[in-house]
């Protein structure tokens, strides 16, 4: 049986630090003229995708293409889930062909287990409602790894994830991601905004830590909150959250600034992201590539040779 | 011109175990680590679905890939059919870029032929109307040779095909080529659902035949069906025709099950699937990548060399 | 920095020539039994699509996958610019994944412009608004000069153009690459549907000209300019505009017929184009996939090898 890929808790410590190391010879292969491999040449990566989000689907389809798999997608408004066919039953028919990955998005928490109890193939989970997004989590702690030239942990690095914790499954696993390195991470969100758990350290005061952190990781706000009255005015939120004129007028030269993306402009970030010298917002978003490439490898090749990353594919 | 598959009617029961016989190959092919060959590189399939139907679509685009075609899809939706463009022009105009073979689902009867008569290119009828589905009739008896262990035809075998025959273009293809292979079929379905055809045996009963057949096919029943009063409540039809637990407890352990999915649980089929012996349901989806594999690469492969099937795809 | 095509005009004439010098050996290409080649390997080309348009799309992605490109698509309805994610946004996320080509179709004119300054990937205009279509007036150039024999410009060559000029990108297109290879050009329509512009030809008598043209290419009439009182009924406008069946007898056996596709029929051409002797109509859209290859060859094949060309994709 395949093994998967469902949370950075099931993933652990080593498995962190053997997909950055995987994605580091990857990056390396992104920078070639051709930047394609034969490495999963024949085999198949079903996206599965019961929410709609085009940049990571793309992501992913990218990678699995620089690694020479095929591709297809299954998304819900094109299926026959119309017909009453249940999610088990489209997983097995799809499984039966012959798939050898799913990276599945879904609305509720868990249902990447779900299909992972259901097939041999390897699953993915690529976003499972607030619950985990692990290869986000995976690319956050590896940009900022290959962006302080470290090969190893990040020990004593100061993280503080700010904004709506709560619903975020980003917060949740680019958190558990940063532990696993050592990192020490700090919430900052209203109190509406942060999970009932015990353990992780939390502030509702953002210029309390600014000065002293080493990453500023803003998640993005949700319009939906304010019409639930969990925060109050965007503007407001903007004052006490978000990363201002002031704020980054503040901030070390050092300072790293990320953000899952898309951005709400003049929200999370009231500046041109373009200004702050430590934003590292758009290699996130090409880091992505190589550490789904790494995930993908990590899960699939078992049966690939040595060569498969050597050479480009032959022209 | 190209030969296209349209029907099994026009196939004929050479061309069926000419499939059949493809379809071993192309199963050998399926099994190996790297199951992709080079055999119709170059040439393009187009998938062009008038009805909705991943599975089929994802199963045909499945076997292209593995064949290293290149495939394209044309959906209604995306269509410029809305701008008052008709199926011809649609259809010349994708052949004018250099299309090879076009998969065809259309809601109308006789769909496929038009097309046909449009375009050099190869046609494969992959569903029209309540008419035929040639692909889904060769997967069903290649998956018995197969289970039987047979490779000539099915003599003798004797096969009930069980549901809303009448509206179905399963029913029909299905039982066309059991018919070529040799096979007895009969139809068990109420009388408002039996097509108005001379020459095919039927009951409406099924438990007088179910002691009696070596394949039970179970067809899917339409919800619309119940509003157009053609059966009971479904409540009864289950009692009447559905795979309950007291039928599925007589039959022999060497009876094969068979479904063309997705099943509607609880009514064709009231057990769980799993607990079949003889259920060969994931069998057949399994099976229609190599037949499809076969179908493709019989249309299409007139120009290839005999090592297109020998070797893997470099890598 | 990569180059881009965004309209005939910064093509300039001899961008014009050389795309068609280049289309001749991608013809020669397409001619081959196995039509693919790996002259793009390991290149991304993505199209990013706000107004549907699947002939154009699917003629990109054909002549990608020819030169054995990766595709992807990003089209608006699944996109996050639901999310209030802006273009800039989407485009610049999109580019860090490693895209080398843009191949953008926009509602408002200049929209490809503004995602050229947003990223180094090579952007060809695939239609903005009214403005520009130029791969439509390279394929269409390059079929007359194909048909005609000709291997240099089209000096002294007499073309119309009929019908809503004002709101066609179409027109506007091909107007200019037929002047850039030396061609006259005379604009036939209703005062309401030519633009204010100063310097080209103009007529409201298509029988005034029809005798004389080399090349009748007729613009597609869209219903929406009924609504808005531009032109009277459609019959009076295929009366006064249209190629009825006695325009059609008085063509010379030598005069070309053109159109962009779909054709409205009975409204800009009332007989069968099967029946007109000229007409181009398939091999237009046939020239688009060599056309395509060879602008994406043109814009993204810097540093590939002499050999690209050479010989089909190892099999």
């Amino acid at each position: 049986m395949s093994r998967s890929l469902l949370s950075i808790t099931e993933l652990g410590p080593e498995g962190v630090r053997r997909i950055c190391d995987l994605a580091d010879t990857m990056a390396e292969v992104n920078r070639r003229p051709n930047p394609k491999v034969p490495a999963l040449r024949g085999k198949t990566v079903c996206s599965v995708f019961f929410e709609d989000s085009t940049r990571t689907r793309l992501s992913f389809e990218t990678a699995a293409k620089r690694l020479s798999a095929d591709t297809m997608t299954f998304s819900v408004s094109q299926s026959s889930l119309n017909k009453g066919e249940s999610l088990r039953d489209t997983i097995e028919t799809i499984a039966a062909m012959g798939v050898d990955a799913f990276v599945v998005r879904h609305g509720s928490t868990g249902a990447p287990w779900l299909v992972e109890s259901w097939t041999e193939a390897a699953v993915i989970n690529a976003g499972d409602g607030w619950h985990a997004h692990p290869t986000q989590g995976l690319l956050d702690v590896y940009t900022v790894r290959t962006a302080l030239g470290r090969t190893g942990g990040l020990d004593g690095l100061r993280v503080a994830i700010v904004g709506d914790v709560k619903h975020s499954r980003v917060a949740r696993s680019t958190t558990a991601a940063f532990s696993a390195l050592g990192a020490d991470v700090v919430w900052v969100a209203p109190r509406t905004l942060l999970p009932p758990v015990v353990g992780e350290r939390s502030t509702e005061d953002l210029d309390e830590v600014i000065d002293s952190v080493d990453v500023l990781y803003l998640l993005r706000m949700q319009n939906e909150r304010m019409s639930e009255a969990l925060v109050p005015h965007l503007r407001e939120y903007t004052a006490r959250f978000g990363l201002t004129r002031e704020r980054a007028a503040r901030l070390g030269p050092g300072t790293i600034v990320m953000h899952p993306g898309p951005i709400n402009r003049g929200v999370e970030i009231a500046v041109d992201p373009a200004e702050l010298a430590g934003a590292l917002i758009t290699r996130q978003v090409t880091n992505g590539i190589a550490v789904r490439m790494a995930v993908l490898f990590d899960l699939l090749s078992a049966d690939v040779t040595s060569h498969a990353l050597a050479g480009g594919v032959p022209a």
